[in-house]
């Protein structure tokens, strides 16, 4: 290593710094030239690092004096833009509906069901049992408590057409949630630089760990009755993709669902084209006028790939999901999962598999259907009367979303912050698209904290689309 | 989507013989050739595909019959070959340090704590508290509660010098588990292609991340006293990298720690060469003779990116870790750690800032030192007795294994399987090599289950040490 001189007197300068008391005068610049036999230059200079690095400050026309140190200084990390360089990917911002805001706004934003609509009497008994047990200092098999593998594989069988072999528990690869089984599947089946087939809109998350792998999205246009399967079948041909992402069961954002015949003639596109379908089966507990119906249960060729969370419904704080997947792609997803995470934490595997396997659940789930319904129907009748311009193409059949097209031309942005000047925060539809977004789209998740406020934010919601109205001629 | 004749007969069989009773027989070859107008050629390929598919058997003379369905059969995934390809960078099979063995063996091969060494009954207290709580169902902010953050920065900044600005509460990133702090790590400062300095040996989890990112590793040797400055230099000067990955303190497998001087040129170099030092604390809480010493403690010009995992000294079920960064770096981690993982389990996080805060804990950490210290010293001891063909080079100062270096020559592999074969399970070097290893090693975890039982283990290895050892002429 090279030193130069002006580094050697910040370096020996530094130690009698820190061992002076803080105030003391530094020598004048000609006593350090003639103690470091250097030029003024190479003192001035040093001198001038030492106050960057806040350890001494000059009073012009008195002298050089010991800081305060331990003090926050602004530190210089300019440095690590060389080393940074350009992200190989660029991840994008954090989404709005990861947003924490204060209590006293009405959150239409967040992707999270407020607490009232979780079991929490069960996932405190679950940990509160837990925590007596040896889960919590054990460690688990790698890909996950055989009890809550089995709970996921009986949970698809038991939905399966006989004829069909049922997916074994040793197809269950345990996850510490459904974005990191996301990560896995677009790095173990696409790769960087290939093509993913997506619905457009879709999931923001996807996008995100699409991003993070950096795979090359190919939307394909999507609404309340999910895909149309030309488009779909065309783009597999035209881009050589092996795989597509979808979700079949109350799509986010749009609360889209597949019809059974939609669904086997996905099925019958990603087997002719020799290629997988990512189902997120994110939804499978927020069915409201019908239940989900996971294309997974259709298939045991290996060509579904099904996650399913149990964050959402169970508890955020049960990071837990649940991936099938059969034949050599579930052994790589494995290895992928593994230099990943390594494992799930035993104590919320534990107590996810105490919570769904109670009598309660299934107690708990019907409740919750009903709390998702009036919650739903409160919103779509208040925005009915109050906001009549935002339009609802479908009262979703299950899921936590309504999904609103506006008046094309309303300036979504201001919209969006005018809201939250009074006190509502809603999330812009752009998020969810992979490109460019087809329209103005908002997204309002009905499963927040304070219901009984709906109507109020629907009048809110009214007024500022009529203030960001298109005017004639802009 | 075309299909063949023979697809049309198995499509519209496999409907019938789903409707038919387990064991109802088939119509014969001639009676299916009448009925589906097909050459006796194509019905037999119909008949073979759904043998083949499990749903029917022939028995030879008397006809074809309905299988029992939903009996797992063989499917063919084949065509995932095709699909997956080669991946896009080879994932290295699971280590043996993660290996599950039954309870009556000798188990030296893990890479985890025992049990009796954890704090359990603080585990087991923070949880049950916890469960009382609305961590249960509550979402914490993305980067981390900020009570674990700040644990993880007051930690650091106990033991920095005066003059250096301590780490903030916000520079801190809570992980679930460092093994996703690496891959974020090597995929945000490192990325696909490029090079990665890392010591030779090292933490075989560290290449596993390594290696599913894709990134290039550069070995730098390494042992007992830490790498040689120069050689780190000359590796930073040849290959242009930007990161060293390091364990400072009782490093993964040999034991080694580096002096002051030896953080501090490191530092210097890194420095010089506007790159990062990934200082992996793995076992900032196994110092026996004496204390880790971050080197991260010695910077604040964001150069080191600190790792400190909780999951060892805690419990394999609290799986956190804090990464600290400052300056960029700290926002391009941070948003990688989100398209990951999204969030760590608030109720992971609060247990693991209850345990660490408890004056129990400091009591802990004195009797660990000691049981450590006592475990170290008696598999050492009964080494130099009875297998004293395994050299240890030296006595560590902390962690939590022994690295013996074995007679050039000997066959590692039958060693290792002679030792199993007699209950006592060790682990092959070979793993910790990032290249070819340098000589037949051993690495041998003291922390694990009986130690009583350590003395038969050296007599087990002693003497398959002894019929390993390399002939005359081999």
């Amino acid at each position: 290593m090279s030193h130069s001189s002006s580094d050697r007197i910040v370096s020996a300068l530094r130690e009698r710094i820190m061992a002076a008391p803080v105030g003391a005068q530094l020598p004048s610049t000609r006593q350090l030239v003639a103690q470091f036999e250097a030029s003024p230059v190479t003192v001035q200079k040093a001198l001038r690092t030492l106050i960057r690095q806040g350890v001494i400050e000059s009073r012009p026309g008195v002298g050089t004096f010991v800081r305060a140190v331990r003090t926050a200084r602004p530190n210089d990390y300019g440095w690590q833009t060389a080393a940074l360089g350009s992200p190989q990917h660029r991840i994008p911002s954090l989404s709005s509906a990861l947003r924490a805001t204060p209590n006293d706004v009405i959150a239409l934003h967040s992707g999270y069901p407020d607490g009232e609509l979780l079991p929490e009497r069960l996932v405190r008994a679950a940990f509160t049992r837990a925590a007596r047990s040896a889960d919590t200092v054990s460690r688990p098999p790698v890909a996950g408590l055989p009890e809550l593998q089995s709970w996921f594989a009986s949970e698809l069988a038991a939905i399966m057409p006989a004829g069909l072999t049922p997916p074994a528990a040793r197809d269950v690869v345990i996850l510490p949630g459904s974005q990191s089984g996301l990560s896995t599947l677009f790095r173990t089946l696409v790769g960087a630089g290939r093509p993913l087939l997506i619905e457009s809109p879709s999931y923001w998350g996807a996008m995100l760990a699409a991003a993070q792998v950096g795979v090359q999205l190919v939307p394909i246009p999507s609404g309340p009755g999910g895909p149309d399967p030309d488009d779909l079948d065309r783009a597999f041909a035209q881009t050589g993709a092996r795989a597509f992402y979808g979700q079949p069961n109350f799509a986010n954002p749009t609360g889209g669902q597949w019809s059974a015949e939609l669904g086997d003639a996905v099925l019958g596109i990603v087997r002719e084209h020799g290629a997988f379908l990512v189902e997120d089966n994110w939804a499978h507990d927020f069915g409201i006028t019908t239940d989900a119906a996971p294309v997974a249960a259709r298939d045991d060729s290996g060509h579904v790939i099904y996650i399913r969370s149990l964050t959402k419904s169970v508890s955020p704080s049960v990071r837990v999901a649940g991936l099938i997947a059969r034949g050599p792609a579930r052994d790589r997803i494995l290895a992928d999962t593994q230099a990943q995470a390594m494992y799930v934490s035993t104590v919320l595997q534990a107590v996810a598999v105490d919570v769904v396997t109670q009598p309660a659940w299934r107690t708990h789930l019907r409740s919750l259907r009903q709390q998702l319904a009036a919650r739903r129907d409160l919103l779509a009748d208040a925005l009915r009367e109050h906001a009549p311009a935002a339009h609802l193409e479908s009262l979703p059949r299950g899921g936590l979303n309504l999904w609103l097209r506006l008046p094309d031309g309303t300036g979504l942005h201001r919209l969006v912050s005018d809201c939250e000047a009074q006190g509502v925060v809603v999330a812009a539809g752009d998020d969810w698209f992979p490109a460019e977004p087809a329209g103005p789209y908002l997204r309002l998740n009905y499963s927040g904290p304070n219901p009984g406020a709906f109507p109020e934010a629907a009048e809110v919601l009214g007024r500022a689309l009529a203030d960001a109205a298109p005017r004639p001629g802009t």
